[in-house]
């Protein structure tokens, strides 16, 4: 892996104010990843030409926000069947395990985002059909590359989907302080493009429907703050920063119409698990009478569990938590509780904006009855 | 105003590991305070010696919490007399002005606590009496310093009471999964010395009714982290730190019985102003059966103020929220909000403990009953 001070090529080829579409891209056969550890002060790239290059992209949040998640593991599946040629030439089996390890490591590098898995169960299907369609090496790459680009694009076309869903409850249901909040990010940097919460904010901004957004700044990792603060100046959307602890009273002074998040993974029964702070917005804003919007592809869904309580959530370091960019802010050898992500049952959800539809008061038949339906773009 | 690496005899006559009972410190006839802002990797004292040396220490955080503030803006009123010796050969109107003055730039240092006020008015009251009866200008000093002392004394004696009251309660209502929460640092630095919410949380180690306190990290300065792990570190009470979006989860997992705070200003309905995110606590707390407690000597309440919305809330500067010891966490020119308190209605508080008794759901009716009792010390 290297850290590069270029770009790739698309972007050196534009103006250095001109916009980001997508933190990932493809070229020249290498995965490109914009370095978000280093936003907003550095724009950097970081090029990934093996597969554990990509994990460690992944494991390090380098890239994160679950569909980002899981398109930038069906490039890293591309990757590792670049470097197999060796294990190809033994044969069918040999590759099948050779590749089976790889997607297992990428399986491996974060457990909440349900998108990941979606995305390699999509790409190891791919590789089982081109095995018994007898393809041949470059006939299987350019299907694996085919397959990733068509994820990235899809997921851009979801969100601009969501985007428009969401804007229009938005519009259905009225603006009266014309405020919304915002946590972690689901945006541009989140997904392929646009962004699913952030699509949605996007969308209703140029509809006339928000003034002002206010982005919890999304402790511990600064999400809100690094992240989606900068995605929103970037489209001159007026948006206000503040600490987590703010948005109770942002909302006590009913600033705020609609809470508007991403999700990492959505149960069968519409639990959402998403990022640290969810749960608790989702209390407030029930308490308040603020609405809360999860906008999530459908591929953030996982009808393989029932409820929330069985959504496996990743605890990271002490680290993350005590220091800021190497400096300590606790006493040494603390205790810390670092989970990144929370559960909000369905019951306090409002509304959950999918490509597929919109569901209002979601619950499991709700859930069930949405992946009966075709997509609509 | 000098940094020094030294401390203050009581401190060099102890070994190194020896605990620091008090921030506040008077000693050869200057103010020594513990810098606040250096914790937890560096203990170093600041030393006042003028009047506006105080009221840089309090703007700037070199101490903080409400009692804290009262007792060093006292001691502060003792520097200013002893700078007026020209004032006061000119005559006690002459010397009342300049003290009036002192006194009103103490008064502007900071605007939510009210035990600055309450502090304040002390002195200034005792200014006035000791004119009246003529007293020679060493005697005025004496008086001074001996009712700033007795202030900060009185305030480690109701911190013991209100620590033995707290406890009492938690034993009264029972404890279930035997932890509590507490947020920003109400511990010994952020009053004369043992401190009011950590006073209780101590206490009630002490009688084995606690078995881990969780401490929220209480952005954006951090007190959590810096200050309520460090002390209860050196206790050796058992502490986990969290950021502030994690307490949602505790509470959803049953962890924690009650909610233990400071305060920074009671209304004369039972409102409380404290620091921002004690109203989110307050919220959740009800939400999910757990108990709110707030911990606040007589000194804290403001019975000319009737409710809670009419307490003034401080908001700090941007680079608050933006850095973190100057490390840029956010867009360059982003529009912040970071008001650093919050008021809590009384309906949401379960008791407000004082050294004076305890108030359970509280209420205009019962503050005001309260105050016509006598200290219970």
């Amino acid at each position: 892996m290297t850290v590069s001070d270029a770009r790739p090529d698309a972007m050196s080829d534009t103006t250095p104010d001109s916009k980001i579409e997508s933190a990932i891209r493809w070229q020249d056969n290498r995965l490109w990843l914009l370095d978000q550890r280093a936003l907003p002060t550095q724009q950097s790239w970081i090029v990934c030409e093996q597969v554990d290059q990509v994990v460690q992209a992944i494991r390090n949040m380098v890239v994160r926000g679950a569909p980002a998640i899981g398109i930038t593991a069906a490039y890293g599946v591309v990757l590792a069947a670049m470097a197999r040629s060796a294990a190809w030439r033994e044969g069918p089996e040999v590759w099948s395990r050779a590749m089976a390890a790889d997607i297992a490591a990428l399986a491996a590098s974060r457990p909440t985002a349900v998108n990941l898995f979606w995305a390699l169960e999509r790409m190891r299907r791919l590789l089982t059909s081109c095995l018994e369609k007898n393809a041949v090496e470059d006939d299987v790459l350019v299907c694996l590359l085919r397959e990733a680009k068509c994820l990235h694009e899809s997921d851009v076309q979801a969100n601009r989907t969501m985007g428009r869903l969401g804007a229009a409850l938005m519009a259905e249901y009225g603006m009266h302080s014309r405020g919304v909040m915002t946590h972690c990010n689901a945006g541009m940097l989140a997904t392929g493009g646009y962004g699913t919460a952030l699509g949605v904010i996007r969308s209703a901004w140029q509809a006339g429907l928000v003034d002002r957004v206010f982005a919890n700044e999304t402790r511990p990792w600064w999400q809100g703050a690094r992240l989606t603060a900068w995605e929103l100046a970037q489209d001159r959307i007026p948006v206000t920063l503040n600490v987590d602890s703010v948005a109770a009273v942002l909302m006590q002074q009913r600033r705020i119409d609609w809470v508007v998040v991403g999700a990492d993974r959505v149960a069968a029964n519409g639990d959402v698990a998403n990022k640290i702070g969810t749960y608790n917005l989702a209390v407030l804003a029930r308490q308040h009478g603020v609405r809360m919007m999860v906008v999530a592809p459908s591929s953030t869904f996982d009808l393989q569990i029932s409820r929330g309580a069985d959504i496996p959530i990743e605890e990271r370091g002490a680290e993350e938590v005590i220091q800021v960019q190497g400096q300590v802010l606790a006493p040494a050898g603390i205790n810390v509780y670092n989970p990144v992500f929370d559960v909000t049952p369905a019951s306090l959800i409002d509304a959950i904006v999918t490509e597929k539809g919109v569901i209002e008061q979601p619950d499991g038949e709700q859930v069930a009855r949405l992946f009966q339906r075709t997509p609509l773009h």
